[in-house]
Order: structure tokens, then sequence, then C-alpha cells
């Protein structure tokens, strides 16, 4: 399979997502073209440290006559705290981190998100580079800049933007992914067809059993599809301020919700694949998509085995409240990413917290 | 006197500082110009809240009908942590921030610091206004977007850049301000003068007394000239990363290992004072500066009643040691900002480390 490369357009900020399967090995070569580097400090977390890609990454860049170091964390959502970062920051002065140096993540999203975040803050900023290892991290958190840390009610709710010098996916690495976490990638690649593709929500609708099987060439095709569509959305608004970037966002409102209920047992892309389907009712009830679309947008989830309902009863009343604390809402008012057609989605305004539950 | 305001060029970060006295009621009418706000919150430290300076901003504020929150974190250095920040982070949850609200530092350095770093990450960054009362922020913390915490052996180790909306400075609040804080702003004062600003170097000698006796015409002179010297090399060098900007840290590196070594119960100024004298005394040993030169230096510190030399005994060992955490140490390399003339510095690279313990 030929290497594929996703520009990410921001100015001086410009970099590119490096795509292809088997090219892990490829890190120091890439890493040099950002000569001077001083060192490289290699952020993992223990699952993916059993797994070696960490170590693979650091003997790469070792080669290229750079000083390696790899710090590991606990794997998980309760990783992404204040207390990780504060220790990260003391173990990177402890390393003789300075300005030169630069900051890989090798895992998922937790680990991207941290280590950008620890990368964006120490030193007033230091360099970083993504190596994700997760279908969810390649095809959503590693691209874009967006960086921090969970508040114990509030995911996200800490942080910066820090883009990368670059993102590096090698799809061999979702071979070792378990299950659960592969079905949490596809939330977010489901995600981005229904609201954004009609395309890909076709090819997906059409390769369910290729996707479930992991196939390489499908894998590499709806990386390089999410790539790009959240790189052409991220170069129009690297800040999410002018209303572009917010169209990611589609099932993320409910799907955040549902995760702090689950006080961060459910994946992230599972909460958002019943977040979109959530979405997705209200909107039918808002008179925004008919009900055909809604049966398209089910019988793909079903055959993705994506969650569509929530095993565990919402309290909705508790469910607005953490709303209320959501990034998009404004002066108070309720706003919600939600579908108007296939693959098409809007930001809605001031929707009703009553309407919410009844969806 | 006349109200001066003083240019922040830096293009679509551009902003003002505004200088004057008894010009603190200004800031409800200032603010209003960056509407929509949601809400202001306005951070400040005991000390300077037992003086009313933070009510007085809240009360003007909320005159526009703005709603405000006054948050207060203990005074002194030893609150610029990773645990203040995290309570603050929490606090700006709790109180319902968001993207729209402001986030106000009204006190010295440590308040603008932390504040300012607290506004740079709080949902990927809220919008921030600076209301130095001390003398070292309105001559120099307040000014440049520079904002961070400390780790309990790197100052300032943490951080980012965020850019204020404008900075307001009213010289009656130093009106208040303990003697040996005022002592400390003019540390920094005296740091730009003889390293940045013949002309002011020679204002100071002329007027030692009017100085000491915080005369309102004298002080809003200096704030003003300090602000213009920062804020032009502020604006040539935003992110720190072109070589002008260290220039503003003439004196700060062996001042930095001198608050360290003081358990930060040395203030910021007077180590940078003492960290001036010794950094010339370095120079006049590297032939960049004549006996003439450090003796003028040395009789406009005494006449200032700022400190020439520490009263504790100095481990140059772990002197050195410190210094190699700074981050203008590039490649384990140390480099030093020394004067070069009347009102003039360089960066000086490369420098061994057993020439400054004899210094």
């Amino acid at each position: 399979m030929t290497l594929q490369t996703v520009p990410v357009p921001l100015g001086e900020k410009s970099y590119h997502i490096e795509i292809g399967s088997d090219n892990l090995e490829h890190i120091g070569e890439v890493l040099e073209t950002f000569a001077p580097v001083s060192s490289a400090v290699i952020l993992t977390d223990r699952n993916v440290q059993q797994l070696g890609y960490a170590q693979r990454v650091a003997e790469n860049v070792s080669l290229r006559g750079i000083d390696t170091n790899i710090l590991s964390i606990e794997a998980g959502e309760q990783s992404k705290t204040v207390e990780t970062a504060n220790a990260l920051w003391n173990a990177l002065l402890e390393d003789g981190t300075d300005r030169r140096s630069v900051l890989l993540a090798v895992g998922g999203g937790v680990v991207g998100d941290i280590g950008g975040f620890v990368a964006a803050t120490f030193a007033r900023g230091i360099r970083f580079f993504q190596v994700p290892t997760t279908l969810l991290a390649q095809v959503d958190s590693s691209v874009g800049g967006k960086v921090g840390l969970d508040l114990p009610n509030a995911k996200n709710m800490v942080g910066a933007f820090h883009q990368p010098l670059g993102v590096l996916v090698d799809t061999q690495t979702l071979a070792t992914l378990p299950d659960e976490q592969f079905l949490s990638g596809l939330g977010e690649v489901a995600k981005y067809a229904v609201s954004l593709d009609a395309d890909l929500f076709q090819f997906l609708e059409q390769n369910t059993e290729s996707v479930n099987k992991r196939e390489p060439e499908t894998l590499q095709k709806i990386v390089v599809a999410c790539c790009k569509l959240k790189a052409g959305i991220v170069a129009e608004d690297e800040f999410d301020t002018k209303g572009h970037r917010v169209l990611l966002n589609y099932g993320h409102t409910f799907g955040h919700v549902f995760e702090i209920m689950s006080k961060f047992t459910l994946l992230h892309g599972l909460a958002v694949a019943a977040g979109s389907i959530h979405a997705a009712k209200l909107a039918l009830k808002l008179g925004l998509i008919d009900e055909t679309l809604l049966n398209r947008h089910l019988a793909l989830f079903k055959a993705l085995r994506l969650p569509t309902v929530l095993d565990t009863e919402i309290d909705w009343e508790q469910a607005a409240e953490i709303m209320q604390y959501d990034k998009k809402t404004e002066f108070g008012k309720l706003c919600l990413v939600l579908p108007t057609g296939p693959g098409q989605c809007q930001l809605i305004d001031d929707i009703g917290t009553k309407l919410v539950a009844e969806s």
C-alpha cells in the first residue's frame, strides 16, 4: 500500500499527516527534518508501551543521534488530569528538556492530549509530534492542535491550541487495538460520515464488513478521508472561533454528558456514537431531518456494532445541568450541532433543555 | 496629570497600556469596548483586596451591567503554583465562566502571571485584562503576554504566551505599596535603565530623590518609559524566539538563582538588582565594560537603596547547577545578558560556570 500525505495548511504552523502501513520506522527520518533537536521525550501509556511502539519510536529516533527518554503514564481517561500534567512537567524539568527538545506522543487520545498540553506549557511551549496508535486518535484527536486535560466535572476544560510539527499514522498499530477501542474510533468515523461527508457515509454503508474485519486498505481509506475532513475545517478555523470547527462536534454535547455520567468508563467514541443518534432524534423532532435519514443513521451504526442507545438510565435533569458547562454554551444558552441532511449538519442555538430530555 | 497611552503593536493582538493617576475607575469604560462580555472574574490577592482595589474595579465594572466575581489568592510568590492554578480552574468552572468572560488580574506580578495562565488555559483560552497595582507589575510583568507558574525548582517553568486585551495602570496604587515592594519594582526599573535606555539611566541618576519620595509625576514618567521599552521589544519578538526579548533578561539569570536559593523570600526585583550588579561585574571581568560604568551602576543602585550584594553567602556550585535549568540554556551551554555600555547590553553565550562564580 502506498503512503499518503494529508496537508494541514495553517500558515507558518502548517504540517503534514503521513498515513501508511508499517511506517512507524519513518519517525527518525521525519524528525530529522525539524533539526536542531536537542532531545526527544517520548510520552506513552503502559498499554501502548507493552506493545513496543514507544520503544520502536525511541530506537529509531536514537539512530539519528538524538537523545531519547520514554515517559509512561497509566492508560485511560483518568490520567488526563492536572496531577498527571504536574508529574510530567517535573519529569521534563529533571530530564533537562529545553526549547530545542521535541515531545512525541505515542499512543491514543489521552497521551496526545496531555502530552500536547504539557508541550504547550513547559517553558511556555516546546515542539510536539503526534504518533497516534488508536483509530480514535488517528482520525480525530491527533489532528488540529487541541490539547488539554479534564477537570473532575468537565472534559477538556483546561487546555491550549498547540499544533504539532507533524503527525505520523501507522495503521498497522490498529491490528493490536482491543475491540472496544477500535469501536470507539469507529464512533468518530461514523460521526464524520453522517455529519460531514455523504461519500464516506455511503462508503461505510457499502463496506461495513471489511471495516469490521479491519482490512488495511479500508482502514487507510477511512483515516485519510477523516483527516482530510478535519484538516479542511481546522485550516479555516484554527482557534475554534469562526463556527466551522464546531461542526466537528456533532454528537459530542450528548457524548460528553454520557462520558461524565459514566464517570469516564464509557469510551469517548462510543459516547459520541450514542450522542450522534440522540442528536439525530432531536433533529427529527425539530423537523431538520426525516425518518428515512434517521433510519440510515441507525442502520449504519448497528452494522458497525456501534451503540445507538445507552444501557443505563439517563438522569436528564443532571444531564441538562452538565450541558450548561459545555464550551458551546454562551450566555447560558444551549447550542447543539444537529444533522440537516445526509453528510450535513449545522449549529442550532438556544435549544430548550426540555426538548433535549424528550428526544 | 494627563493620561498617557503606550501602544503594544502585535497585529491582531495589539493592545494599549493606559497609564494615569487615579484612573482605576476607567476600567468599566475600557472593558465595555471589548463587548460582548458575559462576566468578569476579578482575580486578586488578600493584601491587595484589603486595600480595596479589586472591590473598586468590581463595582465599576458592575455599573456597566457585567456580572462580576472576585477570586482571591494568598499574596506572594508561593501562590504561583500548580495547586493555585488547579483551584482557580475549578472555581472558574463553578462560576460558569465561558468564552465571553474576561479575567481581570488586579494585583502584582503573581496575580498577573497565574491569572494570565489560568485565562490562557481555561476552555483553551479566555480573555484577560491586566490592572497591575505594584511597580514591578506596572513596568514589567503586566506587559508582553508572558504568563505562568513556578515548579519547585524552576521559576516560570510552566506557562504560555497570552496577550491581554489591555493594561490599565493607576500609579495612585503605588502610594500604598510597602517599601520593600516598591524597591522590588525599582530593581526592574534600574535594570531597564542600565541595560536598555541611557536617557532613563541619566534621568534616574538626576532624580533619585523624587523617585524615593514616590512623586507621582516622576513615577508616571518612569512607568511610561519602561512600558515603551518593553512594548518595543515585545512587538519585535512576541514569542521570545528572535533574540530581542532575551535582552529584557539582564540581571535575571543571577536573579532567578538568588530567588530560588532564598526559597523565594527575596523579592524578584531585589534579586534582579543584585543579579544586575553581578552581571556587570562579570562584564567587567570579560572586558565588556570599564570600571567607570560599573561604578555608575553601583552608585545609582545605592542611591535608590537597591541591593548590590546579597546578605547571604552564595553556594556557587549549587548556583551553577540551577543555572543549567535556565530557559536561556541551550544544549547545556550557559548564556547570559551582559552590559556592553551605558544603556546597552548583549546576549553572551557559552560562559564558563567557573568565571561566573569568580565574579
